[in-house]
């Protein structure tokens, strides 16, 4: 099967192309280590691509779309149908995403794995599963077979743009209800309290996000999901878009392409991708630290600090979106800058050694 | 005389302007307030200019380069020469900063305020002060006349740039020693311990650091500056390049341009032009936050929150270079996204409101 295949490909990052970036970027006039976490990115994606000088020109925001069946709980301060519209805009040029993925050079791809619409617009891979998940405040939000459709999509998706030749990955979603489906299976896979996790989403009231905490505790309670159990948590708890950006990050894995992670919502869906592949960690990247306060818990429970803290909370991709612009700089830098060789310095290094 | 002549002209923000930045921000196809820190920047920027539809395309950044004399007590694990050297690698193109910027779309000037060399090299400003400043674990750094002299040289940078149109500055350092003016200044101005403020720079080993504090103390000591008299504090315990950058930051103000802070030692130039002038505060820009402890403590002082926390250390103005992208990328959503008119959707915000 697709799903299993592809985790049974993913192996830990290339040791020998990370030294021998870690090689070059000592090389480099300024004092070692000083470009931080630039550095540690330009070591990540030489250790994920197995080339200590990679490129990371093809970039590609890979969004999924999907309803959620919760929202009928009154969840979210938007209609379900936004879901629909935005997912329609993305193709019109003029949605967040769109403009900063444009501006950061990279292109997106749109894919309804589960949208309770029929959608029109050039562009808009139709994946559909069905129009959209059952209310996880009743019952599971799908089954087990269709968690792991919803996987493959994205498996397939990351795929075919690996054979296009995409080198950098971003992941985003859009679904109205979607954190309230993401802070359930954070809520499981972390342990810790829905007070400390679950945030007001697109706007939501002090008394709409108390339902909101009560509608995903009774989602807990309903389907006694086993927390050791990825696939069981995501087809009780999860979304289409969720199960598609799993998918996603195992395939950008087992294709060996870095891959930023969003926000909250496609953090869940790294978090699940992990516990399915620990491996997988090492191929990610957490763009920005989304302002759902559950955001920080899932990224340090994959072990991940991001690099921006913007208070972005729009989702769709844009924090990935502005975070190529770092992963940019990053190899600028490295493949720019001159060498103490070229530089006729000899020092900046501690004194004594 | 032209210190005091610019603090005058310093103005509040145009509050006009940032409320019509406002409004459009939230006729944006987004939940409120979603782009965080971006909508932040929009509508500061706005508000400088005085303009609710500025431009940020045209950017520099100001490199202050200078010797310190206090580098014969063994602060650095760099000798002075690298002040020289790394001054005339800027015009070279190889330097961090250099291919930082130029990836940003960003020129650089580089300003020779007081480098104890004689510099060759085309596109060095030649406004060198002294060749150096004088020993402050000895003395004061320099006269009151020098520093003036030295701000005023900022101050008539920027007018030059403002008058070729420049719409946004970043700043810059080099000069061998400067985390340890640096830190004595920021000790003065924040009363906090040498202790919690004082770093490795570009790479001191136990000892160093160690050593590194002994003279700031001694420096403290010995010329007993009046921390309620910013000058003082300047020219008893600063550079050349902090009093050029601190001209930048009040020639920015006065300007209505805005300008980003770089690392630690731009952080300290920019807590001096605001005590000397509070509204220059609301000019600022923090574009990361230095791995060298001081920067967070002086930022807080100013009451800034940096926009990266990218652990960078590096200097010569290569975090604002970096952050540049954020501000581009703000301005890109500001200027590119649709409004819900144009998107169809009315919703978007809290039920019941």
């Amino acid at each position: 099967m697709l799903l299993y295949d592809t985790l049974d490909k993913i192996r830990g990052l290339d040791e020998g192309a990370r030294s021998a970036a870690q090689i070059r970027l000592d090389s480099l006039t300024k004092p070692l280590g000083s470009l931080g976490r630039l550095e540690d990115i330009v070591k990540q994606v030489a250790g994920i691509t197995g080339n200590a000088r990679p490129s990371v020109d093809r970039k590609s925001i890979i969004i999924m779309c999907a309803d959620n069946g919760v929202v009928e709980e009154g969840v979210s301060s938007c209609p379900k149908s936004v879901t629909a519209t935005v997912t329609q805009n993305f193709t019109r040029g003029i949605t967040g995403v769109c403009v900063l993925s444009a501006h950061a050079g990279a292109g997106i791809i749109v894919v309804d794995v589960g949208v309770d619409a029929k959608l029109e617009g050039v562009g808009i891979l139709d994946r559909k599963i069905r129009r959209g998940t059952w209310n996880i405040a009743k019952g599971p939000a799908m089954t087990r077979e269709e968690a792991i459709k919803g996987i493959e999509t994205g498996i397939e998706t990351v795929n075919e743009l690996s054979r296009k030749g995409v080198q950098l990955l971003g992941t985003g979603e859009m679904g109205i209800g979607n954190t309230t489906t993401s802070s359930a299976m954070a809520a499981v896979f972390t342990g810790k309290s829905l007070e400390t996790l679950v945030g007001r989403g697109s706007g939501l009231t002090d008394e709409g996000l108390c339902n909101k905490i009560n509608v995903i505790r009774r989602a807990i309670e309903v389907n006694k999901p086993d927390a050791s159990e990825p696939l069981d948590v995501l087809s009780k708890l999860g979304g289409f878009d969720i199960a598609g950006l799993t998918g996603c990050f195992i395939g950008a894995a087992a294709n060996r392409i870095p891959i930023l992670i969003d926000g909250f919502i496609a953090s869940v869906a790294a978090l699940t991708a992990v516990r399915l592949k620990p491996e997988i960690r090492q191929y990610l990247i957490a763009s920005h630290g989304s302002a759902e306060p559950g955001s920080r818990a899932v990224l340090g429970e994959i072990g991940l600090e991001p690099l921006l803290m913007l208070g972005m909370r729009l989702g769709e991709g844009t924090g990935a979106a502005v975070a190529f612009h770092i992963i940019d700089a990053a190899f600028a830098a490295y493949d720019g800058m001159g060498t103490f060789d070229d530089a006729r310095i000899e020092q900046y290094k501690p004194l004594g050694t």
